[in-house]
């Protein structure tokens, strides 16, 4: 089974890029006739019959439509302080697509070693991530901002289709509706991953998300390697983030975001 | 805090090997004299003290021991297939290794496209994310074997020196006579992660874990990307191993490994 992602939709076909399209006719052999398995990146995968096999711009017909499709009953955003390697937090960025993420935030901390990132290749990254996992909706991945203004910035509803499960999704502006809706519904919760040394009052993840009910809107915000300034780590803790922890094992930035996209996916697991 | 990982130990002194010791006396600059950390990669860490800072060999007198260092409350064994880009079964050793994992047997299933594996790279791999997540106990590389083999292979006692909490390991023979101990004491549980389509009697790994008490040697096993065949998933499960799935989200190999090892490691979290 093999996902397209399709850039442009109208009511009744769908587009793809020069890219997919050439993916399609000149790798997968598909020609006018075929059916194809299209995702919107929004959260809809649509069995289409190709009309067109034109390697520079596939075009194909909508045959039925899934709203909400490879979905998960929570929104997450992760807040990740990007790595001095980049390989690593685009590893990341992978691993939290196939497991399930909605948002990615790179956040530049006070003690962040690389202090700029371009978040293109995340993105293509993010794309073929949700494609090859089977997936509908295409994590955001924002770009940088200083942790502090993270912390300081109002909750955005998490660009999720998934909120509220079963929720049917049409246009992209019935789903933003359907967010705004959500977004005032929906339980919001807020974490900080903390190893700062002697610091007591973490509870471990685990405990904190036992209280997590499903359709919650869930942020986790990850340090860099040289963790938090304890003033980014007050005023998050101010500003409603619960300090948590990952457990007795010291994990690598990109290592602990992954965890905790692992632990929010695990505790939804029926 | 850096740790040195001593391959030859005696009751009073601990020795680098040249890698370790050129890291130790070139790269860092300790000198005779010097206090430094040192893990024997069975579960002991120790605080030294430098007596013979050659680049080529150091040499350092044991302060004080800390056995059952940076361990967890169980034994964990992952039996996962290679996959076909070597590079991501060598993050799944990393990964696995940084959030706790006790024995990695690398299995060659009937579907594998890797029929051939090397654990040079990757038991290298290992050691260094064991000394980069502070861990005393270096997780075991085999050999690999066939998936069939695996599965009817007597089980081996977990070589955790974690199995009981607390417990305190001294030489190596010590160990291995808890481990003989423990093998008959503790409560073992195997688990065969299995995609097959319209398999409806797998139960999710969470809903298994619950039962799984402190103490237990687990075993998973992880299929390679055409997944198990049928005859080596219903070998498994009469052998013993009790099929699970790891939720909603279809998962790269090396993926499944570490979200069914993170399982592990969250479940034990308090």
């Amino acid at each position: 089974m093999e996902f397209f992602y399709a850039h442009e939709i109208s009511a009744r076909e769908v587009f793809l890029d020069t890219d997919e399209s050439a993916h399609c006719v000149r790798v997968l052999r598909h020609r006018t006739g075929d059916e194809i398995t299209v995702v919107d990146g929004l959260g809809t995968m649509m069995r289409c019959r190709v009309t067109d096999d034109s390697p520079k711009g596939v075009s194909a017909e909508i045959l039925e439509s899934f709203p909400g499709w490879g979905g998960h009953p929570y929104s997450l955003t992760m807040a990740v302080c990007p790595t001095k390697n980049n390989d690593r937090f685009e590893w990341f960025v992978e691993k939290a697509t196939e497991v399930g993420v909605d948002r990615i935030v790179p956040v530049i901390g006070e003690r962040s070693e690389r202090r700029v990132f371009k978040p293109e290749r995340s993105r293509k990254i993010a794309l073929s991530a949700m494609k090859q996992s089977l997936k509908a909706c295409l994590p955001l991945v924002e770009e940088p901002i200083p942790v502090k203004d993270f912390i300081l910035s109002p909750a955005v509803e998490g660009d999720s289709p998934y909120l509220r499960p079963f929720a049917r999704i049409g246009s992209r502006s019935d789903r933003e509706q359907e967010g705004l809706v959500a977004s005032t519904a929906v339980n919001e919760i807020k974490l900080i991953c903390y190893c700062f040394e002697g610091e007591t009052e973490r509870r471990s993840i685990e405990d904190v998300l036992r209280e997590v009910p499903e359709g919650s809107d869930i942020t986790v915000m990850i340090g860099p390697e040289g963790d938090f300034s304890p003033q980014e780590a007050q005023l998050a803790v101010e500003n409603g983030f619960i300090p948590v922890h990952l457990g007795p094992s010291r994990l690598r930035t990109e290592t602990a975001a992954v965890t905790a996209a692992t632990a929010v996916y695990l505790h939804f697991m029926k």
